[in-house]
């Protein structure tokens, strides 16, 4: 093991170099970032060891990668332009410096595809291997940011892309499923979900400036982030079970419809977004979701809570991911 | 324990109002600030139970007050006027409500105390009580941002205050010593070096105002940090060890004059400030650092590295406290 000094020197030498906006970077008591005319979004999301991965199914590359995709899922769900990023790391004895640097490999990978500057951090001993990473960003210019409080009655609720894929991903790795077998197009599709989630940024910023009027990135799941917004909208929020869009090979996993439709109400860490939109304003919104697309999956009304219907009138639980419990909660 | 959401909830209720810069506080996806015509300087500092406090030997109200005071003290180094905080909190199983109620307050009591807002955060478990804190603060009006790598030939080497304090209350503390025992005044104050430490803030920015050329704050030993603005500045800097100011009380606990400046040189954790100066600014620097007073202890010469120099002209080492080794090294 390095001591903390080289370490740190030789991580920040695998990352991109930071953006013109960072002024002085990695190696002095604080990163400098030039002044912005633009309103700031800040953004804190942990990652550790045995609660929300577990390095030896994932690798520490992959967890370089959740670590950094997953704190800028927050800013998509603004609507922001990611700026810099700052990394904290818990490093346990017994962590060769090899995985460190795929670590430091992973955060590159993604911090290079989204345009965000690895701008600062910390390096310290810690039980488990743990990350925590604060992402800043900007106002869109032309919009403002969209926050989970704006929904109204009468908007519809929509998510882009797929969900369940996450679960799905999970329940593949802990049966010793590993990424670049021979498990076909499907199975790398979904294990990719855990491996190298892509937050929605581009489709954020878009969807602010379509007019979407609450929005939130599916992290616990959609049944409590929808209840998340529903909290802060002060409305009721219904979701129909049956119009989720279910990611491909969820339902042969889950084994029933029945399963495949829980696992994409309460998995969690799909990293899509959860809007609200008024109904006039809803193609835009689809053109905004680019290829993801963007799926009408039911309604907000007056009222509070979630209710997460079945097609026979049922209601589901809406379950989802507490992050102090470690698992799904129901 | 509380539900992750109730639990957040619980904490932020427990935190001072944030400031009218910030927009949007904890509760969403992100917290926003308004725009700043002035520069950034964002620091990320982490704590762990049993690398930098014992829960059980420091409490969890003082691993509060540590967590924020040792990240703002990177902020005091740069001469930053503080703005906002985020708090990653990773959370072991079985510490209980009221431990984390009064991690809120230590937060609280330090984010009141030097005017931070605590904007945001995120809470997870964890397999020890950790922290990672990142700080923002914006340059001040009137000088700018002070690095570590501004030091020249010529300069005075300087430090506020005194050391050695932080390591002796870690003894103390180790030995059983708690807070608020009759243990006498000089105790007290070499306890509340890791129970309550201040960061130097308002010195830090006088000092940017009164033209210091490099400034780093005293977290891994003068020694060590002496070493990272000789490197940063690419100079040679001198320590003369019997310059050293060595706190009240931590002679009689090292047992000798040679041990208590082993405990200054290598002690770590003392967040005083350490100055490069012209020699012609250093009366401007005396009076910048107020009550705290400001002790000449070496000087800068051309060359690179660290050389602590006993009265005897024998070279001590530096030592310093290495984050990832978990104890000092060297």
């Amino acid at each position: 093991m390095k001591s903390e000094f080289d370490l740190i020197a030789a991580l920040v030498e695998r990352l991109p170099p930071p953006g013109r906006q960072v002024r002085l970077g990695s190696g002095d008591d604080a990163a400098v970032t030039e002044p912005s005319e633009r309103a700031s979004a800040t953004s804190v999301d942990s990652v550790v060891d045995g609660v929300h991965f577990r390095l030896g199914e994932f690798g520490a590359r992959a967890v370089g990668r959740k670590a950094l995709a997953s704190a800028l899922s927050d800013l998509a769900a603004m609507g922001a332009e990611p700026g810099e990023a700052y990394v904290a790391l818990g490093v346990p004895e017994g962590l060769g410096d090899e995985a460190l640097v795929e670590l430091a490999d992973g955060l590159a990978e993604v911090a290079e595809r989204e345009g965000v500057s690895v701008a600062g951090g910390d390096v310290t001993r810690a039980p488990a291997l743990s990350l925590a990473v604060t992402c800043v960003g900007h106002e869109p210019v032309g919009s403002a940011f969209v926050t989970r409080s704006g929904a109204s009655p009468g908007d519809v609720l929509a998510v882009t892309g797929s969900l369940g894929g996450a679960a799905a991903a999970l329940r593949l790795l802990g049966e010793g499923a590993r990424a670049g077998e021979s498990g076909g197009e499907v199975r790398d599709r979904l294990l990719a979900r855990q491996l190298d989630p892509h937050p929605r940024l581009e489709a954020g910023r878009a969807l602010a400036g379509a007019g979407v009027s609450a929005m939130i990135d599916v992290s616990d799941g959609v049944g409590a982030d929808a209840g998340h917004l529903a909290d802060s909208s002060g409305v009721q929020v219904q979701i129909d079970a049956w119009l989720l869009p279910v990611a491909e090979g969820v339902r042969e996993l889950a084994g029933s419809d029945e399963a495949a439709t829980a696992m994409s109400v309460s998995g969690g860490e799909d990293y899509e977004l959860l809007v609200a939109v008024p109904r006039e304003r809803l193609d835009d919104a689809r053109t905004a979701a680019g290829d993801y697309g963007l799926t009408e999956i039911g309604r907000v009304i007056e009222g509070e809570g979630t209710y997460v219907l079945a097609p026979d009138g049922r209601e589901l639980e809406p379950g989802g991911f507490d992050h102090m419990r470690g698992s799904g909660s129901g």
